[in-house]
This record gives C-alpha cells, sequence and structure tokens, in this order.
C-alpha cells in the first residue's frame, strides 16, 4: 500500500490534504491558492451540481450566463458591499502582450492598459443588479429568478484545497422579486433546499440560523445559512442565502411600477454554495484510510475486482460478473468492474478504499465454486460472504444502510460534541472541543472580545434553539437565547 | 406586434443582432466585447452542452477543471502558440483594490502587484500540459482523456454577439497519448462527434477538411474543422479538432516509460467547440419574423395558446388541453401552456414566433365545439385545423418533420450556393455569392494574394472531394484537389 495517507489524530490537517491529493479529488497549482480539480473530484462536483441544479428549476429558476469581468466602478456602487469583501481581488489592468524586445518570451504591452480596469467576479450582484435595471420596468417583469453555475475569483492569503481558494467554482442566484415577504420567501426556500441536500445526499447534519451582523454577507440586510461540524469539532458554513432588502435596488436605481401604478425599489435575495462543499463532504465522513463517501453522491457505487491467477479463471468470474452488473445498472447503480492485470486485488482494495467507493465486491475461483461472493463496504470496513443468487438486492440494501449509517454516525459525532457554556470560563475550555451554545448580549462588542480571546466566532443564531430567558456569559445582559459559538473553517 | 425585427435582405448583419435581443437570447454587457446571455438562450446552450456532454463521456472522457489564471510565462513556452493568438488577453497584474483617499470609490493597490502577471485562459493547453507532465509517467498512465467546460477570454477588437466575443463560453478537451496513430484517431473521433452534433441536432450540414497552415490553431501540427454556410453565403468556422503532434509535450517536457521501457515525448490533441454554435445555429435557420429553432435544441417544443374571452371559457379548454400536455410529456416533449391575461393571442403568436418555437397549437371556443385545434409549423408558417383526437401523434410527427425539414433547406441553400470557379476572373465574382471550389497551388503566398484581393479564405481542404488534376487559378501551377473558398465569420 503506496498510498496510506497519515492518522486524523495524528495530523488533522496534514491527512486531510494528502487524503484530497491521494483520492484523486484535487491538488494545487502553479498558480498560488487556484487548484486543479481532477477527474475523480470533478464528477462527485458533477453529481452534486446535478441535484442541485435539478431542485433550482424545480423550484422556477432558470440559468443564465453574466460576464467574468465586471467595471471596477460597480464594485464600489453599494457601500456595505465594496467596504465588506470585494477588495481581495484579481483586477485587470492590460487586454495584450507583446513579444519581448529581447527575445525573452512576452510582456505586457504597455499600450494596452484599459481605461476602466476591470476585476475578474468575486460575486456578481454588481454586474446582474446593473442588467436588472433594463430588464424591471413592471410587476409583470417579477420575479426574475436566476441562477448561474461558474467561476469566481477572491484573493486569498491562506489558501486551503476547496476550503478557502483564491478561484473556486459555484452556483450564485440573483431573484428580483414586488414585495417584500416574496424576497424573504425566497430567501429561506433556497436555504432549505441546500439544508436538504446536505441532509439528504452529503449525509451531513446541519443546523440552519442567521448570521450576526458582523457575519452577515456585505451589502446583505439578513444572511441565512447552513453549518456543519467536521471531524476536528470546528464548523464549516455550507451555504448561505441572503435577503438583501432593497440595497442593490437603490445602488442600481432598479424600480418596477406596481400594478396600481406606483413606482417602488424591487427587493432582492442571492445565495450560493460553492466546490467548498467538497471539503465539508471529505471532512464529514472519511477516516484514516481515504474518503468515505455517501452512495448518492459516489461516482462509482460499487466495484468489482477479480481475484485470479490464470486467464481462464478471468473468463470464468466474467461470466458470473456480467449478468449482475447489468442488473446493477438497471437499477441506476454505477459499477466498475477493475480486470487490470498491471496490479494486484489487495492494491486495488486500498486504491477503492482511498476512493471512498462505498460497496467492494470480490470474486475468485473460490467463490465460483461454493457460488458466494465477497461483499465489503467501505464505512464500517465489515466484510461478509454471500451467496451469489440475491447479491443485486443485498447491494442496492447495503447502499441505502450506508447513506443512513453515516448520517447517523455524523449526527451522534456532532451531537457528542456540541455542548452548552454558562460562564464564560467553562465557555474557553469547551470550545477547545466542538460547538457551544452559549448567551451573548447581541453586542459587536461583545463577539469580537470572544472571538479575539479564544477565536471562535457565532456562527449563527439557530432557528430553532428555544427562547429562554438568560444573561451573556461575558457581560451579564440578558439575553432571550442561546447562540451557536465554534471556531470555523 | 412590437418585436419585429428589419428583414435579412434589408441589412442581413441588423437582422442578426435584433433577432438576437429580441428572442430574448443575449445582450451585450457594460464592458465592450462581453455578452450577458439570458435564459432563453442559455437553456439552448445548456441542451447543446447535455448533448456533446453525453457523447463526450461515451467516447471515453471525463471532465475536470483547470485554473482560469495562467501564469504569462506559461504562455510563451510554445512558441508558435504564442505567436499565433494568445497575445490579445486579458492581463491580471494585481490582487487588491483600496478605498480611494478621497473617498471616490475604490483604487487598485499599488502595494499588491503580482510579481508575475496572470493571464485569464484564452485556452488552456499550457496550463493543462504543465499538469500532464507530473501525471504521466509510464504507458500504464496514458491515455488521458479530459474535457472541460469553462468561460475564456480573447481581447476582441471588432466584437460581434455569440461569433466573436471577448469572453464565451466553451469546452476544451486535452487528451495524451502513447502513440501519434492513437492521437490522430481522437482527433478524427471528434470532429467526427461534432459534426454528428451539428448536422443531427442542429440540422445544418457541415463541411469536414483540413486547415491550411496559415489558418491552422497556433501549436498544432494539424486542425481538422467543420464549416457551414450562413444565409448571406458567408462560411462560420462550428468546431475544431487538432492533432498537436508532440509540440505542447517538448514544450512542457512531457514523457512516458513504454511497454518496453524506452523513455518518448507524449502524444496530444485538443478539440473544442463554443457559444459560437449559437450563432450558427441563428444563422442558419432563422427568418424574418424571429428565430427558427431545430425542434432537438428548442426549451420549448410546443407552445399552446387558449384563445377565450370568458373565464369559463379558459377552463374549459385546460380541461381539454391537460390529458393532452400530459401525454406530449410523456413522451418526452416540452410543452408551455401560456394561459397570461396580460397580453392577447396575437402579441403571443408573434412571441413565439421571435423564440422560434417549433410547434403551436391554439385553441379557442369554436375548437371545443368542432373538437378541432389549430396547429401551426413555425418554419414554414403553414397552419391547418386538425381533430382534437390524434393531435399528439400529429405533433410527434410534425417535430420530426421540421427537424428534417430544416436540414434539407439548409443543404439545398448551400448546394445553390456553392459553386466551382476554373479562373481567378471567374472566382472573383463567384465567391460574392457563396462557397466556391477551386484549385489552389498549395502556397502560403497564393491564399494571402487571394485574401488581399478578395477578403476570401482557404475554409479547409475539405476530406471528400475528388482528387483530379488542376492547375490553380492564380498562378497555374498544378494542384491535385480543389479547396474550398469563402468569406467567413
Amino acid at each position: 500500500m503506496a498510498k496510506a495517507i497519515p492518522s486524523r489524530s495524528e495530523d488533522y490537517s496534514l491527512w486531510y490534504n494528502e487524503l484530497v491529493k491521494k483520492a484523486g479529488l484535487a491538488e494545487n497549482s502553479p498558480v498560488r491558492g487556484c487548484m486543479v480539480i481532477k477527474p475523480y473530484g470533478f464528477a462527485i462536483w458533477e453529481k452534486m451540481q446535478q441535484y442541485l441544479d435539478r431542485r433550482f428549476k424545480e423550484t422556477g429558476h432558470e440559468n443564465a450566463y453574466f460576464p467574468a469581468l465586471i467595471p471596477k466602478s460597480f464594485l464600489s456602487k453599494e457601500a456595505d458591499h465594496i467596504e465588506g469583501f470585494a477588495k481581495e481581488c484579481a483586477v485587470v489592468t492590460h487586454y495584450r502582450l507583446k513579444s519581448d524586445e529581447e527575445g525573452k518570451g512576452v510582456v505586457v504591452d504597455p499600450e494596452a492598459r484599459l481605461e476602466e480596469e476591470l476585476i475578474v467576479r468575486p460575486t456578481s450582484e454588481t454586474m446582474i443588479w446593473n442588467s436588472y435595471k433594463n430588464w424591471i420596468q413592471s410587476y409583470r417583469d417579477l420575479p426574475i429568478l436566476i441562477n448561474q453555475w461558474v467561476n469566481v475569483v477572491r484573493w486569498e492569503m491562506r489558501p486551503r484545497i476547496f476550503l478557502r481558494t483564491t478561484e473556486f467554482l459555484w452556483q450564485e442566484g440573483h431573484t428580483a422579486h414586488a414585495t417584500k415577504q416574496e424576497a424573504i420567501d425566497e430567501t429561506y426556500q433556497m436555504l432549505n433546499v441546500y439544508a436538504l441536500f446536505v441532509e439528504d445526499f452529503m449525509a451531513i447534519p446541519v443546523i440552519k440560523g442567521v448570521k450576526t451582523e458582523s457575519e452577515r454577507f456585505a451589502g446583505a440586510v439578513d444572511t441565512y445559512c447552513i453549518e456543519v461540524m467536521t471531524q476536528d469539532g470546528k464548523a464549516l458554513q455550507a451555504g448561505t442565502s441572503h435577503f438583501l432588502g432593497q440595497n442593490f435596488a437603490k445602488a442600481f436605481d432598479v424600480k418596477f411600477t406596481t400594478n396600481e401604478g406606483k413606482e417602488e425599489l424591487v427587493w432582492g435575495t442571492s445565495w450560493g454554495v460553492s466546490t467548498r462543499l467538497m471539503g465539508a463532504l471529505i471532512m464529514a465522513h472519511s477516516d484514516d484510510d481515504g474518503l468515505v463517501l455517501p452512495p448518492k453522491l459516489a461516482p462509482i457505487q460499487v466495484v468489482i475486482v477479480p481475484i485470479y491467477f490464470k486467464n481462464e479463471d478471468l473468463d470464468k468470474i466474467k461470466e458470473v460478473v456480467n449478468p449482475i452488473m447489468v442488473q446493477l445498472k438497471e437499477k441506476g447503480i454505477s459499477v466498475k468492474f477493475d480486470e487490470r492485470d498491471t496490479y494486484k486485488p489487495g492494491w486495488k482494495f486500498a486504491e477503492y478504499e482511498m476512493k471512498g467507493v462505498p460497496v467492494r465486491l470480490a470474486i475468485g475461483p473460490k467463490d465460483l465454486e461454493r457460488g458466494t461472493v465477497e461483499i465489503a463496504r467501505r464505512d464500517t470496513k465489515e466484510k461478509s460472504l454471500l451467496p451469489l443468487k440475491g447479491v443485486v438486492d443485498q447491494v442496492v440494501h447495503l447502499l441505502e444502510d450506508i447513506q443512513t449509517t453515516i448520517f447517523n454516525k455524523a449526527k451522534d459525532f456532532r451531537e457528542k460534541n456540541t455542548r452548552e457554556a454558562d460562564t464564560y470560563e467553562n465557555f474557553k475550555e469547551l470550545i477547545e472541543k466542538g460547538f457551544v451554545y452559549a448567551h451573548w448580549d447581541g453586542t459587536v462588542e461583545t463577539e469580537e472580545k470572544i472571538k479575539k480571546d479564544t477565536k471562535a466566532t457565532i456562527r449563527c443564531i439557530p432557528f430553532n434553539r428555544k427562547e429562554e430567558e438568560g444573561r451573556c456569559m461575558v457581560t451579564g445582559k440578558p439575553s432571550k437565547s442561546q447562540v451557536l459559538f465554534a471556531k470555523a473553517y
């Protein structure tokens, strides 16, 4: 097994990086902070896209495409937007190279300087609301429900593959509505689309809530989010949905005439998930032998490895395996038969464990005699010998079981590592071990003090937290409900 | 009908621009040369993507993602590549903005200057072959068959929506092989995937051939292409497939150990089609009333417009229409029922004609009495009254017929506008009217003279042109086969 990676307990961070590389998911590129997503990693991302895209369309959205290059002046039209985050970005200043006069490759042509610099989109609110201004005149033009799947660039000083990269892939939904309530409903609806996806497909339990002012998207009135726990007890924001109020409509002067002939500003939302979800997926389920994939997102759900010494044996194995493959495919299950003679079965077993293939079947000459097959599940590593007859139903059942089992395991883990703190002293101790619910006085100052003292942030004010009278653990001021604290990726 | 556009004979160029806008396909953005692809246009592009992506996967390719930002030095590693075209591009020189000290928005932070400039990818051979260097050691690692769907930027001085834009969307396949023959086979295979797609789905006949040296992709050994004719008799290159030889392997030092332990350079191909196909689609079939879509690519294949004055009538129409809609959907046909009361039937008819919806059904109270429905086909504008019973089968039949009819129409048009020239005088006259086959001596000089005299270029040396002894129409030198000339988009 050439492919071993460090264990989580040894070095969690190195475990993650090596796993990403050795499972063939992605690698760093020569451009710092930008990653190459390799075919196996991209196949998982495509499965995420397919499901989400279908859900977006079922909820009435259409895809479109807006330019990747945004005039610099657009970014400063919405004051909070530019203050908040849009400054660390790739700036295009020239539009031509020319041959170096000394014959050494190419240099930037100084005569091809742009009058106004262009920014590679860090997000597209400004470009899109600039278009909406021309698309919206009357209430008849509303709502506009648009999404795009694109690359974005935000310059990262401390990049981390999938989790925080200078360039990443995402989808960004941008909607425009005639009423405040409709925009708020949309914001919740899309948060729920994300939450269901992460729980049902990624098999990761989420906490839904609203961000505090300091963690809010720059330009939003409210940011709703889903937060998940990684195996080192940290929080990872897996998706956000923003109620923009009329902020971008104001900045880009987007008004409409109501049914009654009145002129009003349009209400907006935006929402997105990114290749960061890949990081969440890896961190939620994987173990010291590599990736563990939920069956619903596994590009290969079942791998069949023949054990043979002579080619006649391989032929016999194929005869038995072929009808099983056909039946699995008919049930919509993706199956791979790995008959390469360049690698030994043991090597292949380790390889598919590293890649997180949920179910492995192994079949050799003895199995042919006995009419059996060895079945192994990736999540628990349990192996058993099954009669060949009925193996297809067993596989179907096992895939369902794995999907449920890893969700429950992640949920148990989160519950074991979620605590409540009554005092700030107690909080400081508990926050090193996982999520902590605690009372907070609602001020930015207290939030900042906690962050400075402990590096923990308020991940969200959870929707489903019961109201209870309490006192802020830091200032003792009254609080109506506990909020969720964690150190975060 | 507020949506009228100029006729083709009046102003072909304006007809195209207005059609793109009024059919809701795309529009220009505030960044010169960059377009916004609107939902209806994007839905057509998505249908193209779906089919092509399936074919790429069926032919063994996998999707991946490589960074959009390429170090400047990469571009000059393959000498022909940089000489040929890679100079007109977006150059990123800085990675941060900062607040203007005078409080006027943001300025580029001079302290955030990149050590080496980054180029927004104009194409990805350099970035990808730089990765392949690390991925390929042995013959066991080959072939590598990768594709990516991405945006690219090539600065355009004379942009034209869909046809020539500074930013466009495309797919780029990049493959690596152990033998020359395998790479050549791949190049042909992908050209044929494109040709079949354009003929069977876009309903446009193509001419397959090889480019002359001066029209070849910079860095390729050979460029194969498919060329289509637009309604103004010009040629439009709809797709290219490049045999790269060992050029990029040499430039990026990509070698592999053969089965026999020898070290050899890897062979490469690349191939792509882009949103330019949207321009081809529009120009091939559309008429003075708007877009004409081949049914296989139409986001809405059938629209049903109710004709009613009273709401009871609408209810009765719905009762009849609903089962028809169900049956059409069961057959995989996309159908829209437009019951908006904000627009009149005549307005809707014009709207769906503009949008190129292949089949329109109209049904009113009289139809209910008689058990009839009016069916109209977009391509020929023929209308007829049909019995409601059996309308689903009629629609299915009609969609197939439209697909064939518009292909044949485009083919007839091309044949009528394709001629042979024996003398240069004759050529100069004929080239104003369409495609011209003529003998050419095979030199760059003659090709350039023809281009200078007539603005026509050699579109390709067609694969299926019979060999015949002839003499170059310009120089009288011997030639073995006629080549295809045209003015091109």
